[in-house]
């Protein structure tokens, strides 16, 4: 996959992505809280990729490489490496399609993300919780399966498939002056960037991303790419770091960073809960930190909010910790 | 107000109201569940009134009080009793209308729905937590405001109101063949019963009901209002009897009510904030709970829910108290 993986998507791929995955994925709806925009001074719209089925927008990425597989390959089904939301939205799109998607994990993983992952037909083989172990174990599955390698950002089918949530998005809204989506790999940022920079480019992409796992931040400042070394944060969907295809969006057409610390995390995510009453993890609530932290950006602004996915564990919600 | 809370309120009645409240209601999106259809049997669709701007329906039922006033009541504004969602919804309509709002609560209100109203401009007057205090209270700020009385339920306009959700639901989805909401006082349940038999009469309703607080199911069984004496559940807006103009309604058009207990309540809440993802109050969660315990009567059927409200203390979650 190494063509694929260096070809970087256009706005084409993402209208046929568009197509592609319709039948598969929900449009999902826009909120609005008079308080927040009161708190914030600032016309929020919230798109809720928690909606979709599987709880995130990874979905969309998913979705289009399962759908554009040829049948000779699709038979072979796909596979990845994973343990948060990616694994599950690409078994849910490889159980739509029928096809076998093997997942690798860390045994380490919680139990929630692995039966989910079950549930939508994924056959998980585990892997000791080391980069080493991965990369090894990974090796053997997809000699063993065949299965198409589906990277969880770096990949064009992916980036084109996130990219269609800013098209519906800027549908739903007749337009935005900036839209905010929280920034780990990258994926959901660089299909923002493929898709505002024709369809709206004078909408301004802003990344947020947490404190404790400023990588992306860091690197935009320095102009390459700078990965963290085991950060840590609440925000677990936005760990990892960017690579190059995510980079090529992000350096070009991103035009801030702007991170939030853990407890600004927490009570953007407790806010949204109570005022827009719905359930997103805390990766999701980084972007409404961010707002909420630098008002003089945002305020009078149209300002779209991504709010990437809704699975959290109720049971060990963080506000109950301290 | 005694003449007009016995007037029936007829479909027309709830044409207007529509009409009359759009500007400041929101059309509320309808969300569905791949997980809750397979577990139920059924196809389900849930009305989300918890993103209501004050997170409950009745803002439907006060808009249409608030703004069918003349402006030579609606100088001296509205009043009523209430430490739920019909106060903190009241008060946000008078305050879009610009008159005023007393509200009558009990000290012993949460201080977080005492805010609430506050934020929204309604006027509060405490009393003691007592029927003898209250309607005494209540009798001397009406006097000396001349606020119009908007009973939580019992009253035309606010019936005529709540009537406009099942419009717009049928309307979304395209036909139901069944409805459930839950019971209180009946408002909303009255509203459902007067918009279906007309627009959807083979539509059938059920209600649901907390079985700690079920006088509305031994009312309909018995044929007469039967009243809880004190009463105590979780589902905290379930807690008022039926009165004479929801008893039309409800003995006249509802189907069946339906109970679930405590455990089960619980159960459906946190079943649905983890696959709707969407924040909903315990009364909320009584018509899926009743759902999963009937799947005889709802199977293979197309199952609309109302979601009647968000408001919940997100420090005091059912599941955390072990």
């Amino acid at each position: 996959m190494k063509d694929a993986a260096m070809h970087i998507p256009t706005y084409d791929d993402m209208l046929t992505a568009h197509d592609r995955i319709g039948p598969y994925i929900r449009r999902t709806p826009v909120r609005r809280s008079d308080y927040l925009n009161e708190l914030t001074g600032a016309e929020l719209f919230f798109k809720c990729e928690n909606f979709q089925e599987p709880g995130a927008f990874k979905v969309r990425g998913a979705a289009n490489a399962v759908f554009g597989l040829d049948e000779a390959q699709a038979k072979k089904g796909v596979a990845t490496h994973s343990s948060g939301n990616h694994a599950s939205c690409l078994s849910y799109a490889a159980m739509k399609r029928g096809i076998p998607c093997n997942v690798v994990m860390p045994h380490t993983a919680p139990q929630a993300k692995k039966d989910t992952v079950r549930r939508y037909g994924g056959q998980i083989t585990e892997c000791e919780p080391s980069t080493t172990s991965r990369e090894e174990t990974f090796a053997r599955v997809q000699a063993a399966t065949g299965g198409d390698f589906v990277h969880p950002y770096n990949d064009p089918r992916v980036i084109a498939g996130q990219g269609t949530c800013s098209k519906e998005f800027i549908e739903q809204t007749d337009g935005l002056d900036i839209v905010v989506a929280p920034i780990g790999g990258g994926g959901m940022i660089s299909g923002t960037c493929l898709t505002l920079s024709v369809l709206a480019p004078e909408t301004r992409v802003i990344a947020a991303e947490p404190e404790q796992a400023d990588d992306a931040c860091r690197s935009f400042k320095a102009g390459y790419i700078i990965a963290d070394d085991a950060p840590k944060t609440i925000a677990d969907g936005l760990l990892v770091p960017l690579k190059e295809l995510t980079w090529h969006f992000v350096s070009n057409h991103v035009s801030e960073i702007f991170t939030a610390s853990e407890q600004e995390i927490v009570d953007a995510m407790k806010l949204s809960w109570k005022h827009l009453r719905v359930v997103m993890e805390p990766s999701s609530a980084v972007p409404l930190a961010t707002i909420l932290k630098n008002p003089e950006v945002f305020r009078g602004k149209r300002v779209g909010v991504i709010v990437t996915g809704g699975n959290v564990d109720l049971d060990r919600l963080p506000w109950m910790a301290g």
